[in-house]
């Protein structure tokens, strides 16, 4: 039996949204610990939108040590962040603990996180595999490598291949203060699958200002992304654990050398590269009734013409319209030589 | 809030069957790792039966690190083993993943086990606490003791108190064959719990050679009995993981000085105890109803016409008369005793 | 290169003043964590005597975390202790940390025992290895069995065979308090080394109360002995760490079944053995001038003689005469056979 | 008794040669596992000092698992390792395992190393710090922070302040292919101590492709520097464990951003604050002549002057004589100001 998740092959690339998490180069994924209200996820949200965040995660359904504690407000808070994901933009995740809450919440979420402790649930990997939604899948406390794939491999095994690997932390001897971030882990899982990974190092930070460094540590050593828990006002959260206030988020997110304009630049980018493969489509279409109709492939007036038009509306735009006229003779040269495969056939 | 799990009281009692866990001497529960047929789990039933174990456990929902592998028979097999456990007269227990089997199962089993992987299955161990059945509590492979204590709390805050701890090794350092058997966690948690814990020690063996010392390990460490995985055949087993064959499991059980006569012996010595209770709140009763119509609490001819009656069974029953006597005559003393400080007060 | 530590072979014995380690059932080796004046020394050597010990041992250059604490009575102390051993009759151990206290101690103490801390330095048991003292070797905090077996190799290597093996707890994640005991690592030694194996429980219990459940843990799992640290006043003690009182180890030795009465019966068969062999040497030696000589193997007055010696010498011992001449009829039979078996050759 | 290493205090900079670990961005030590041969250590320091390194180190004591194995060329080796440093004009540093060896060691390199089983050999560590040459302290494979600090606090508590803390990763379950860098340790311990700390990422990687992303998250996440293995031909290195071959070491000092050429800069640059912070001494010594003596500040000839010479030397130079001069009229005003601030005290 060839195993799905460690077989060879190119790197996966996970898109939600418009992140592209194995291609992108660093992507921040952020939020709150647990979604509280309307007001504070839609103010994360924003925070997290405007510092140049490509998802937006908040729990839900907690897992609580204690059965005496806050368990999360469930498919309200659900609800609560979907709304606030839609409001700036953002594709969101959130966790679940429960198959039923998976189906729940697959509707409304753009990917499902699964918790360290749920790591071994393979009845809820199942099910996950069976949604098809993205799944980020963290590393159990005391997992190895290879049964972390494993349990990935469950998820796969049903079909899905949208699986992104979260290192958190695996407990050792180090105190319990926090567990230890494993960060060779990234490295070693290169070798081993074609998975994107990306590190949350709230829990290994164990306090606030140790997530910076460990955040650094993680674009350092090449990983795919991190997730950084952020609160409006950390000191009154419902949940214990570092979670950075929005200055901080803010710093972090420079410090990464991330900033919204540049990820704005990327993403224009990648919608100029999509309509010019619509274009080329359209082109080669074009093409197909030319040669059916025995019609040329230069036809020169057609072309000055579509020049005169492209330079008018660069020069509205405040471009060069030299600059502009160049780019587009190489695309229709381009054009032409496709055109020309394609008859030769 | 007041821990219920830690909350110092005498320690709690489990019972099950015949079986009381946290006050018999050594219980031992056996069975296979998973129930694979009638034929295999009647079979070991009788053996463990004969050498003197208290219950039948066998799996029949398999957490399983691959997606490939085998998952249990399920519901057939919670069937197989109720039946083969009804056969011997022993009961049963069987381990559940899911909340929604653990119902299903507990009309059948007298106890429901939780899986390393699910110590910390919050909702699963929520509708344990409903269910009432005893829940035997398997520590997370890197769980701390406090950590367990509270999955164990999530239990007693239903309201339900059978909570019985198994500590199976936890993962360390030392290499990944097995993980290692934390002996000392026995007397850490007699300090910390009222809750009885056994020690199963087939996972932290590794290999079978090592399943006896750790079990005696376990005897002298103070532990409140064991769990042995036993099969007809081990070497055809569907599961891999160490299991005793039949006449290793007679030779452990011998090793540990349980042997089915002495257990009988226990097991009818408190019945004797259960009878002279009973025996004992029939004379009070009737000691209230002297009160009431002044009769003396003494009456010499009954006591002597009872005591013939005793003389004459102890003869046909084999037993000496005159010792039968004098245990009866103890028996009629305290009966007095009693009426007489029922009367003073 | 052959591993002298793991080639198959019969278990080693090693043999220290009376005690043999890998041989006798359960030979417990006590004394104070640090020896801290002749007055406390003598107090604890003999309450280990009286009690069944058979090895006195005490720290006198002691490894601590802080340059500012304690560090033992060094030369001084090994003094005191070999002063109180040859006092009680019972031979001494003590730690050493640097190659040139081992050789000043080793015209001291009967054994050298090598801290946790020290496993791995090469150096220390390379010049142990060349004493030729019986070497007590603790297991490194992260040690894997496979790197204690190479440190136990160090001292082989240099032909010193007398290592014993001592198991005292591993780091894991289990928290801080205290080391964890790997008392699988008791039953794993067994199928690797041929070298004795003791357990030092003192560590990894942490506090006082839970020595007696891990001694008798490791006796139940066939440990060839145990390392008891004992105090005549505890709370007064020079380093922290948990250490019996006098009752207490008492108390333990009686839990453990062992008792100095028992311990004497052992020694005193011990030399009844040695006698009879030595009796039988010279009967060989008899037999063998006889054969040169002619002279007939039985000369049945000389036997007649020989247990009326006897039988008067029982009397006076009072001892059943009967009893002691049917021990001594098979004694000279078997003599005769032997003899018989010589001249046939 | 205040601890040393943990008191409050600015980050300690430990000097060795033109490095100041502690105030220099990311200073890179690097050098062989084991020095082998004076032709494999020459071209090892070379090509070091090429790519900007800082320190030449290779061990010469070597501490290994079995007895049977490579133990270092010793004090000739050291000889080696200190002709090859001086040689490229590097400073030299290696481990020693007794106290003896860093005696004879320290006259000829200008740091020791120590090696992780030696944390706590707290003789070696009191002689280290009456030698008093700066101590590259490695963490102990299961050692705790405040165990490692208590190491460190022995060479301090004698008066030897110039201690590195080496990180290299600790034992825990995660396989023993090799130990887990811990590198949330390096923020942890900035928050506990004033000491610098390099990350030692060889034996955490494993496998040699792993030392350039653990080097990239060791500078990410804030450390003082790096130690890197390296050797001509890794090959066939009398040593088992990752080292880069030289055009690696190349490779990485470029993803470090580290380039022969900056680090010139930065040395120039620091002597021409060095240079700077003389004039400003003479200057004000001039001042308080000029003061006693009733002179004036300001005389515009002799500034007119020294500016020409400044352009001239500028122009020489050839640099742009404005610009020179635009510097020097800062200096010269901030004289200026610092004259005035004594006359009117």
């Amino acid at each position: 039996m060839e195993r799905k998740a460690t077989r060879p092959r190119h790197p996966t690339v996970v898109e939600i949204g418009r992140a592209r998490f194995g291609a992108d180069p660093f992507p921040v994924i952020a939020g709150p610990c647990a979604v509280e209200s309307a007001e504070q996820i839609v103010a994360v949200a924003k925070a997290v939108k405007e510092a140049g965040g490509v998802m937006l995660r908040g729990g839900c359904y907690k897992s609580n040590t204690t059965p005496y504690g806050f368990r999360g407000l469930g498919r309200e808070g659900v609800k609560l962040l979907a709304a606030a994901g839609a409001d700036v933009g953002l594709p969101v995740a959130t966790q679940v603990l429960r198959a039923e809450d998976a189906e729940d919440a697959a509707d409304q979420v753009d990917a499902i996180e699964v918790g360290s402790g749920s790591m071994q649930d393979f009845e809820l990997l199942r099910v996950l595999g069976k949604l098809g939604k993205p799944v980020m899948l963290r590393r159990g406390a005391s997992a190895t490598l290879d049964e972390w794939l494993w349990s990935a491999e469950y998820v796969l095994a049903e079909g899905n291949d949208n699986v992104i690997l979260v290192e958190r932390g695996v407990r050792t001897f180090g105190g319990l203060e926090a567990d230890m971030l494993d960060i060779t882990a990234v490295p070693q899982l290169k070798e081993l699958t074609h998975l994107p990974i990306v590190v949350d190092p709230s829990h290994a930070a164990g306090v606030v200002q140790r997530v910076q460094p460990l955040a650094l540590a993680a674009q350092g050593v090449g990983a795919d992304g991190v997730i950084i828990e952020v609160h409006p006002n950390p000191a009154a959260a419902k949940t214990v654990g570092p979670q950075l206030d929005l200055d901080s988020f803010v710093a972090l997110m420079t410090a990464l050398g991330i900033h919204r304009l540049r990820t704005t630049i990327d993403q224009i980018d990648r919608q100029i590269v999509r309509l010019l493969s619509s274009r080329q489509d359209l082109a080669l279409e074009i093409g197909r009734v030319k040669a059916e109709q025995g019609l040329p492939i230069y036809i020169p007036d057609r072309e000055s013409e579509l020049l005169a038009i492209i330079e008018e509306e660069a020069i509205r735009a405040g471009l060069d319209a030299g600059h502009v006229r160049a780019l587009f003779q190489l695309v229709l040269a381009e054009s032409r030589r496709l055109q020309q495969l394609l008859r030769s056939r």
